[in-house]
């Protein structure tokens, strides 16, 4: 029997840059929820997003919120109901952390990450997140992991969905394709370990930062590029069709036929890389964006989409089937998030974790993957 | 048994604004081919463009071409082998006017629009075109056209097949949905027409011409929509919404649930249309790129690409099975081609014919839907 | 606002051929649940099963279960989380009786007729049915009908949600397609309504009863069939080849390439039927089997089935979408219900509506599709 | 440049047990072809079918036939058009021998391997087949192997083409599934090793030979489970539910839920395999039919069909991109082809590779999966 402590201590955002530690109650869980205690936490670009302007798009923060949403944990307590999910007091899990109604077209229709009602952690209006001692969820959402799956694995699972998402049920990526990625940020080599995970032929990473290349081929791509600089007065179409020769040239890729690319996969955001990644697929290929700039409206070479009738899909998080995939293929040793993990925090000092994670790099000039926060003492 | 004339009268582009009728030999045909005598040809705005411009893309005039590639016709000649499909000397047909090569990837995975090697009817480095007595084709490109399908309707297949592949192949759209179309020239309003014939429940035309509008609802669309004029200092996006609103709100659409609109035919090629029309599909809805403006590279709001997980494909001429379903909605009258015949012309003044189609009203002042041009006598 | 009457007549069935009239407590809701008064309910040939043996299978009567499940009604009540669905008091609603977990795989994934803790109706273990005055459904289960749409078509949306998802959602059955149907009782036919709502080219129906293929024809069949006996000592398969081709010939069928048979739906659980279904159908066929006979287990030619790549599915139920879709097409007059139902009964007479179900004819001769009986006064 | 040889020695049948080598003429090619020099040649039970019956179902030897269709060779001469393929004189390339019509719906719909007009080596009618010096194929139909694939592996990327099309294309196996295949001969073995390299997490091989699961899971399956027989007086039904019953709890798996199993392969044409298969498959599950034994109607259980809305398909050869994902998976070290080949023979004893395959052993009692034959000397 596991003991319940009495405080849940919480780290809490008030406003922009306004961030405070409280204790809030410990949550009650309804019939069919567990209370988990949180064990590891990583932080992610919207979390450091809100830190700094309070609000996402459309999501404003209006009261204040607990930070954090990618987060494992043990179940500590469960409703009546929670139990005929196999789940037990001590189960390890990964946390999916939206909620979705269950009703809408969308959720009984398989796509529960389109759900108009959904409550997200650390996502207003909802003002609970995972950076606290205690979390509740449905038991459907929590996801066992194996003993050999570490709390810090488990705390990754939620970044990982998102590139089993992109790369796998959106992507269709198979056996023997060839698979571009634009951005090598977390998500982007996400990205690139899953495509190696189900059997890409070949993992192009593209990226303007080498020394972000040079970590992603010793993880898992097979090749990488740096795009070079645009001219002065160079045209953005003539751009494009200039690096796109490069790739093909530098790495001997065919623009269609045997060897051509399958599917991108575009993480960075960047306008001149939409562009390149449209071009460079072969005819009937696979295209999807997954990062989020700031210019949310982007040019697309339509010649492209039109004559080669590419299929241009968006991801958005994660739906079925998503965490379970990507918690095999950890528990499977067919990715290894382990060097991914970059940084490490005591959990009195979350907000170095998110300076960290917004410098890019830690105060020692080490380069920031993935920063992980340890639970309230 | 038909009697095959000596001379076969053709219609030839010899650069731009320059056409001469020539005397061309009568072709011969290998043994799965036929030889066909041309019924009536249909003009559309790629071989206007052809006149205009002596190129599209890169697809550059550099010998004299026989213009015309939408036609109908007679079989007159069957090799040794094209037999077996059926067809005889007499056999009223559509002609299909793209041969490809069969043996690639594309042409042997389902989908010989995009095969590399495709010739293609009056599309350079081919220099034969329908707009003459006589024309081949591979007996598996002649399809049969039932005694109650006359040779006008049969001339029209061709655009028609672009509509199918974009709303049925591509858009797969289904009994009950709501379609929105931008654009109500010729291919937006065979788009239409496939999309009533398939069970559409609501199909919105958008265009900014009244006239246009006013057509389309008499002929097949639900409901039609004229977009106000962007306000001078109104930023772009700002317009979209604003939009999107006033077509959610003028016709009772929702943005998504019941009754929103789950399919996009974007045949207008007008950047506004592009950002509209990602704009009022529900979630997981899908958006078909079929019109191609000048501006080839244009703005994707890639917000709604993303959030919405919105699926968006380019849709290039036609593949496997669109001529057959084009030929059966015709033939079942589900689709009543006749209303959009708006001008016909003797072989001798097809010059004329491209005319009409190039100023988009006739002499009179009749607004052209297609012009279709009489055989040589 | 409606006045709840204070008793909730029930027919409520206690053992074989043991069925009582009894008023049950007027059932709770609770927050996302709504209060229907039932209208109309359909008499199916599942409810006859239970009536004849307590069982159906593994489902095996163990407490008095009220019986019905195929009803339309009234909201008289909502819960407080019930009333953003859209319903109100007074909204017209088509039920949908099965109530499944939300959270198991299947339900998350888009096929919630697959759910194992499905509470379905008149059912064991549910004790509760819908011939009654009340009964108690989330709000999302209750399809909102048109001021158009009756009550008895309402009552018959469950049937026809069966037809839906076989021929729809299983079988794919697009415009144009060649489909047949064995059996041509009501599910069979309301298969066939529901391909020719979708444009299907021919419906041909099979059956063994002359007047029911009369029946089909004036309804909605394009074509009928009716098999000759087995020869005394014919074998299956050359019975299956004999009547397959006379398929061929009597109706002018070819059994490959256009015009053949792209979809079979079979409903009748006739081990003859399943044999000359895969037999007739062209390759990359879809067999859907539907009906269900008592012997479980039955001959498959797998000659065919391998040979010709077929893809056979089996139909449980419905899932999401089905029932709007099944609205739909009602609403749009694309099918009639009204020639389904032979046979109206008042509430006190249900048994007389079973006997009718069982006998297949009334007292009078009438053949049998369809029963409707009313509400309790 | 290669020199070609004036003979073409062949290893020709004449009727049952009626073989001779004759020497037939180098064959001609047409300007699409290749002339291929056999290397290596693999052994199937359909070649071992024609030797005893002279007929394998409707395809009857009506002339003296070569016989021999999984082959690898090395292309010595090319048509005119065959250079565009990218081959060259001295490629090495796996043959795939279905040469299809090119022009009917299944050709052009991506589905060739269902083409009525299929001329397949030694499939009568036709005459020619690879175990002779040279053979005769259209450029796209060799696939080239890379350098380090030996010819041996080429020679069995046929049946492992067929493998690819059961297990991919049909079966659709993706990362973490559970595969159980029924039958541990050759084609099971290569069932298993396809579903192996795309990631299954466990592949459970079923056989009623113990030595063949010895070897099955020595080579790639991750279980095996030999059926006990069926009970004197026991029903065909109770003993399917036992024999699932017991592979259940055996192998600790559940019916259904995570861990279950989502696709069955069927190689062996065993009823009660059949029966198994669909009953242990989790509902949703696909069911894969690609054995063939000699009685071709066979019973279902379509209670599970029903019930679990299974999806069963046929499969039938290979189609569009089985091959070469055949070979990728070889040529990427994913699947070891070494450990299948148990005999190699030379030309002049053929007739010993039919009679060892035949037998199931060598005459040293060594059990045969694969025999392969050297090339003419």
């Amino acid at each position: 029997m596991v003991q319940l402590k009495s405080d849940n201590p919480s780290f809490v955002l008030h406003g922009i840059d306004n961030v405070k530690y409280e204790d809030r109650p410990v949550p009650e869980i309804s019939e069919d929820q567990v209370l988990i205690e949180i064990a590891k936490t990583g932080i992610c670009g919207s979390d450091v997003h809100y830190l700094k302007y309070a609000r996402i798009g459309a999501f404003v923060l209006e009261q204040s919120m607990c930070l954090g949403h990618e987060s494992s944990g043990t179940v500590v307590k469960l409703g009546p109901k929670a139990s005929k999910s196999g789940l037990k007091v001590g189960s390890r899990v990964a946390l999916e952390p939206g909620v979705s109604c269950r009703v809408c077209l969308h959720c009984k229709g398989g796509m529960y990450e389109l759900c108009p009602d959904m409550s997200f952690a650390a996502t207003p209006p909802i003002i609970y997140g995972t950076l606290a001692r205690y979390y509740v969820l449905p038991a459907d959402l929590c996801h066992p992991l194996a003993d050999t799956v570490s709390f810090e694995d488990g705390a990754m699972m939620e970044p990982l969905a998102v590139g089993v998402h992109s790369v796998h049920t959106l992507g269709k990526c198979q056996s023997d394709q060839n698979v571009i990625v634009f951005g090598a940020g977390p998500v982007g080599l996400l990205c690139m370990a899953v495509a190696k995970a189900l059997g890409a032929r070949r993992i192009i990473a593209v990226d303007i930062q080498q020394e972000r290349l040079d970590f992603a081929t010793s993880y898992v791509a097979t090749d990488s590029f740096l795009p070079p600089a645009r001219g002065a007065d160079e045209e953005p179409t003539a751009y494009t069709n200039r690096v796109a020769e490069l790739i093909f040239s530098t790495l001997d890729i065919p623009a269609r036929g045997k060897g051509s690319i399958d599917l991108a996969i575009e993480a960075s955001g960047a306008p001149t890389c939409i562009q390149i990644g449209m071009h460079v697929l072969k005819p009937a290929g696979t295209y999807v964006q997954v990062g989020m700039g700031h210019n949310l409206t982007l040019p697309v070479p339509f010649f492209d989409v039109i004559t080669k009738e590419l299929k241009v899909v968006g991801s958005f998080r994660y739906g079925p089937g998503d965490y379970p995939l990507a918690i095999s293929l950890v528990e499977r040793g067919l990715i290894d998030l382990k060097p991914l993990v970059t940084q490490r925090y005591e959990f009195k000092d979350a907000l170095e974790a998110f300076e960290t994670t917004r410098a890019g790099k830690d105060p020692q000039g080490k380069p920031v993957i993935k920063c992980i926060i340890n639970p309230p003492p």
